[in-house]
């Protein structure tokens, strides 16, 4: 537990954000498949930003995360029409936040808040600014200012240039495994969220603290 | 359909050799568990050789194919005794080929051959050597020789230089739709090789042929 961290960066799908709403739109279109499309569709969605990172096709999380949606759809029904497709899309810009972020955040009111994410502004902007806690937050960063997806390098990086600290001086908090391991690799301290119970990746890279909801990271207060 | 092609350029798991055999041994050790664990096995094992590129920390797909099944196992199981692993991994030395490589391979005899493989050669020549075709293969390459993950374009780019062609020279044949999207990305000429009746990877990178088997690609002689 380092007490030198100044500033509180949060990933936001799955961490901030609970994505089951999505599974639930998706099940009132196609009852009975709302588990099965969606699991591709949130399989397809990563694989397509790692893809694309590998192959230096670049392409914003927002359309990737329609491709992602077009395969899984199209891996179950036949035709996609447009409004389906705008109508599932519309889930991403309507998410419930866990329900201790709120509480959270208004305890690190001294530190300096930011979230960083995949996710392009056309998502991620309507989802923070919508939310109760929106304002607490200083910065909204998204991969999309450098055009690099986390796990990289480059992609943590940026973060230090908008928020103007060390990579020491950070705590990043995510429920994803292979963003902790991404995060830990370039140097951040690290807090997994460990939501779903899961084992932790085999990737080399132990996250510094475990929790199963957001308020363990009070402790680094 | 180029009749300019001198070079096919295999990939190997799923593509020449059925990695079904793996689950069976998985089955074996777990009754009833055989289709999640080995599910996990093979999502983690590409997922790890995705996120390593990413992040800079290459590892040998032998390594990381064990850390995949470690994961795979923790996730279902406790405990995972030394002599278990073992016998998990040593199934991938023992594949079986898909019916029909051998005939295939035969008529291809006149072409340069070669398998690009994400494997590396600890876990490929056993396999390619052992099988009835290996010698047909001119080449046994591996991305391990320059630690470069496919779908990287300086993952394909390392067989030009290995097998002395061009990239309008080769085609690449695989049953991984990302690969494929991978290799067409660099410029090869791509063959899908459907096994699995999917929908095409939708990352703007279309397949120059598709087919159910590996017999549709004596079209390209």
């Amino acid at each position: 537990m380092s007490k030198s961290v100044r500033a509180f960066i949060f990933d936001v799908y799955g961490t901030l954000f609970d994505v089951h709403s999505v599974k639930e739109a998706v099940e009132t279109l196609y009852p009975g498949k709302g588990e099965s499309i969606s699991q591709t569709w949130r399989k397809k969605q990563l694989e397509y930003s790692f893809l694309r990172q590998l192959m230096g096709t670049y392409r914003s999380f927002w359309e990737i995360t329609k491709d992602a949606l077009r395969y899984a759809l199209k891996e179950n029904e036949r035709s996609i029409p447009s409004e389906i497709e705008e109508f599932l899309m519309e889930a991403y810009l309507h998410l419930t936040p866990f329900p201790e972020v709120h509480e959270v955040l208004l305890q690190l009111r001294n530190k300096t808040l930011a979230v960083f994410s995949n996710g392009s502004h056309d998502m991620l902007d309507p989802l923070i600014d919508h939310s109760l806690f929106g304002e607490l937050f200083d910065d909204v960063v998204s991969v999309d200012e450098v055009k690099q997806y986390k796990p990289t390098p480059a992609a943590y990086d940026h973060t230090l240039h908008t928020l103007k600290v060390s990579r020491k001086e950070v705590l990043f908090i995510s429920s994803n495994g292979w963003d902790i391991s991404g995060a830990k690799n370039f140097g951040f301290h690290t807090a997994w969220i460990n939501r779903n119970k899961l084992p932790i990746e085999e990737l080399d890279l132990h996250p510094d603290a475990i929790y199963e909801d957001l308020t363990g990271i009070l402790e680094w207060i």
